[in-house]
């Protein structure tokens, strides 16, 4: 077996917005992503896509809250007890977020996106451009799902 | 300015394959991803997705492959010098990978997958079920992208 060696990794930027609470979680939020100076020519030719994936550290999730397997689906008790890698949940052995954000504008070390659902001050990983390969036309997605995402739901 | 706080990880498990080199790159593969024991409750209800995101740490990418911030994408010269954040490069300053793969089966804690672009022994950080707020209908992607993608384009 392999040696679970530890990975260090440091933040390319940091998450800016005024929203507070569950408003990040506003799906039409605009918030910006200060990139290090040091990274601007990383961004070159960004703005020839019109979506980004954003991964952040989550970085108010405690060691213990890393230890969680299960969880409602949102916290909510009508939804099934499901482990944490068949949600989207914060709570996870690595508190790494994925988001899928519209890039709106790009100005220097800037980028101001809509759609990204984390706090101020939130520590960036890395930004990937969202391509064709990303797209499934019909993915399977669990009844739980639907039902949680009834109304506002993209299917 | 926030400090620049490192950001320890663990491996979650690991990718099982027999394909060396190019042949990770290969759209049909099939591999295996080899879940830590103590975590596999948190697997639970993953089956009832059809595909997920793996995101893996690239640890043959060394510390001065990380300060790279431009790039020809896929090393093919007739590309345009492209920023480390506008391609799926795995040298960028936090090597983390991102491949959407489908999910086949589940054992224990094993699961066998189709697409992962991982040479064996990659650590694994995280696995995060694809839904509905992942697929983009009509997303923008460089003239550059699609030249790349020719042939074998999902477009």
């Amino acid at each position: 077996m392999h040696s679970f060696t530890k990975i260090v990794l440091n933040p390319i930027g940091f998450v800016k917005t005024n929203a507070g609470g569950d408003e990040v979680r506003n799906s039409s939020l605009i918030s910006q992503i200060v990139l290090r100076d040091d990274l601007i020519k990383g961004l070159d030719g960004i703005s020839g896509f019109s979506h980004l994936f954003v991964l952040f550290y989550l970085n108010q999730i405690s060691d213990e809250q890393r230890k969680t397997l299960k969880i409602h689906p949102r916290g909510r008790q009508d939804m099934p007890l499901t482990g944490v890698f068949a949600a989207r949940t914060m709570l996870r052995p690595n508190p790494i977020g994925l988001t899928l954000v519209e890039l709106l504008n790009v100005d220097g070390n800037i980028l101001t996106v809509r759609g990204l659902d984390a706090f101020d001050g939130t520590p960036v990983l890395d930004l990937k451009p969202y391509d064709f390969w990303d797209k499934i036309e019909n993915p399977k997605v669990p009844a739980w799902w639907k039902k949680l995402n009834q109304g506002n739901c993209k299917t």
